[in-house]
């Protein structure tokens, strides 16, 4: 089992809904907080570069499922493990818990892409000190 | 195969992120729309009351896998499918397209819960007027 | 008095928090969708060309005054008055309502800049085929 | 002069627009938060009791000037004043740092309101014991 990176996380009013809990919606963008804290936790960036050019990793799939509401001014726990690292995608698996109780569980593969000025997203190999470093999270 | 219940949404500049492309969260934000404007049309309210009480529909999963990136000020249209209507709980599948190009597609269970006063939801079986709308939905 | 250009925006659940009203920042968000599709009608883009370069309107300053809660499945209207245009900025009024009871007013300014590749805003004079507009507006 | 509360903020790729820069409706959720963080920082939260009834700041006005755009993973420097303690609203002030460099300055009036269940806002006094303390920030 790899160890997990933890981030931690508060939920803020603007977090909330009128049925008084965190909105869903919100989970997905503490995943990707979590995903770039790790890979900033790595030396790179969100936006990082290789070769001059623009390297990012939008994803092809996200999923999260709830066992219990996230509440305001909670300080979330979120434990990220790399899954799988593929030649051009890598799948994040996340833990959400608040106090040791179970909130969320979800995952979510990004896959690695050049933008050239102004076009859409090419997936390219993950540049190799970056892929490196992600599968020895993933066999640690 | 059920007939679906379409929506259009426009993308708007505010659902962009720095890599020019609608920001993936907003997919979710979209699929949500998507079933209250389904429960709308069939006469039912994203807070409805059943019995004198509160009756919301939390989501216990959700998940969406991208196909190509939507843009700023592009019109998706959104395909709302309902794909079960088990005692509690509604899944809905959600196709999201842009002139016939394949965009998303995602999925969403929620459970019908009923929001004691300052209280955590509590979940119960769908109210029977709506059951039956979804199911002949689903039946389609 | 310009004749306000209007535009119809539906809360949604996601734009709402715990207090059971519509988060104050999403007025925000409302404002920035009525000055685009004010722009649009006007044959215009949010990113509009001039020259082979990209042309944006960042802000410089936006205020909000709130009258009333706005709530879930309302319909606002919002009305827009281009209040004055300058050189190189544009400065625009917002009033919102709900069945004719004051939701909101606002005001937001917003500075014609050329986005050179991977750098700053550089404020231009706004080109004069969409100030042409803009001023017919203004004076309307 | 008043000695500012500060709190830092980091700035998501989550927050940023197609421009590249934090979309300016982030501000305001930032203003919210650095507010929400003084008041716990004096023991309150931001849903107080008081007398056995929930009590919350909803905002009549709020208004932000931009000077330089935010970057994404930029941690900004948010001091926070309280500029003016009355009866029923709190008035406070923004500024908005980046390594020194000036990003935006911003205020906020947020009304003393007591939610009855199910009703809307009712403006009422500030609990004295609240008010002691902000009046204190606002004297230092």
């Amino acid at each position: 089992m790899p160890t997990p990176f933890r981030v931690s996380r508060f939920v803020e009013f603007a977090d909330t809904d009128m049925a008084g809990i965190m909105h869903f919606s919100a989970f997905y963008r503490f995943m990707e907080g979590a995903e770039h804290a790790l890979l900033r936790n790595l030396g790179f960036s969100v936006f990082s570069e290789a070769g001059g050019e623009v390297i990012t990793f939008p994803r092809v799939a996200a999923s999260c499922e709830f066992q219990s509401p996230a509440r305001c001014e909670e300080v979330l726990d979120i434990d990220v493990t790399v899954e799988r690292v593929g030649t051009k995608s890598v799948t994040y698996g996340f833990v959400f818990a608040h106090n040791g109780r179970s909130v969320a569980t979800g995952t979510m593969t990004s896959v690695c892409c050049r933008i050239p000025h102004g076009g859409k997203p090419v997936s390219i190999p993950i540049p190799e000190a970056m892929a490196a470093k992600l599968r020895a999270l993933a066999d640690a």
